[in-house]
């Protein structure tokens, strides 16, 4: 386990982040599919071929959850954990199909310090997830709400 | 099972629609945090106390994904399912605690035709899931595909 050891003033605009790998397998697509988005493109390969998809897709959602675990698991390690305020221009562009390897591009394009409270601020951060052929399979921008140094004398 | 009969035709702005109700247990959030949000306000009770939210809370994405399946089984029976080609102005104004009961308040916004592809178009619907004291846990604006009843004669 490494240490959360990045605060609000370690984040610089443009700062980039990389992260691991991460498998999308057909048992997964449709484990997450029954329990969180019952519908036959994300639950039965059979069904999905008469639909829209042509075929067994990965729900968005689960896309999301797989792109959040890289974002735990990456090196943005911000004191505190990571911690969302909101998400804005979530897009998923293409598909995700059953043996994608997806991996992410994190780029830090904001940070402001609170205007209340002192220990604390927020950081934007463009999130890009793309598969094993880089192609960008969902983006969005988070809204982190990050440390400030000023919480180390606490 | 419900027939999905719903066209973009059917959908007027300022139409509303609610869904049935998810329970949020202690199991399931730590289930979910543990397999994709893997920090310990999410996956475990005892550390989850000397974090930022001093206790146990749901994965924002975990509450996303509990919102789809309500928006799945509500009566948003939209032709060829619900898909998603983006979300916008996603928010999390309070957390989600083991206990808590979700459900969804779900309005048209938004629909239009694709100006290149007639058997189709978008909708934007504006989703607030409440918990059990109707206060908002997350809202967020999703922009559907929805078929067009051109398709009908196909």
């Amino acid at each position: 386990m490494t240490t959360n050891n990045l605060f609000l003033e370690d984040l610089t605009i443009g700062q980039k982040f990389i992260s691991g790998i991460a498998s999308v397998d057909e048992y997964l697509i449709q484990e997450f599919g029954s329990q969180y988005d019952p519908q036959p493109f994300h639950t039965n390969k059979e069904l999905a071929k008469n639909t829209f998809f042509k075929g067994l897709v990965a729900s968005g959602w689960h896309t999301a959850a797989i792109t959040m675990r890289l974002l735990v698991q990456s090196n943005v390690k911000l004191a505190g954990g990571l911690i969302g305020a909101g998400i804005d221009e979530l897009r998923w562009p293409i598909s995700v199909y059953p043996g994608d390897e997806l991996h992410l591009d994190i780029e830090v394009i904001e940070t402001k310090k609170s205007a209340s409270k002192p220990n604390r601020g927020i950081a934007k951060i463009k999130v890009l997830t793309k598969n094993q052929n880089e192609a960008i399979v969902m983006s969005y921008v988070a809204t982190l709400v990050v440390q400030s140094k000023i919480n180390i004398k606490i």
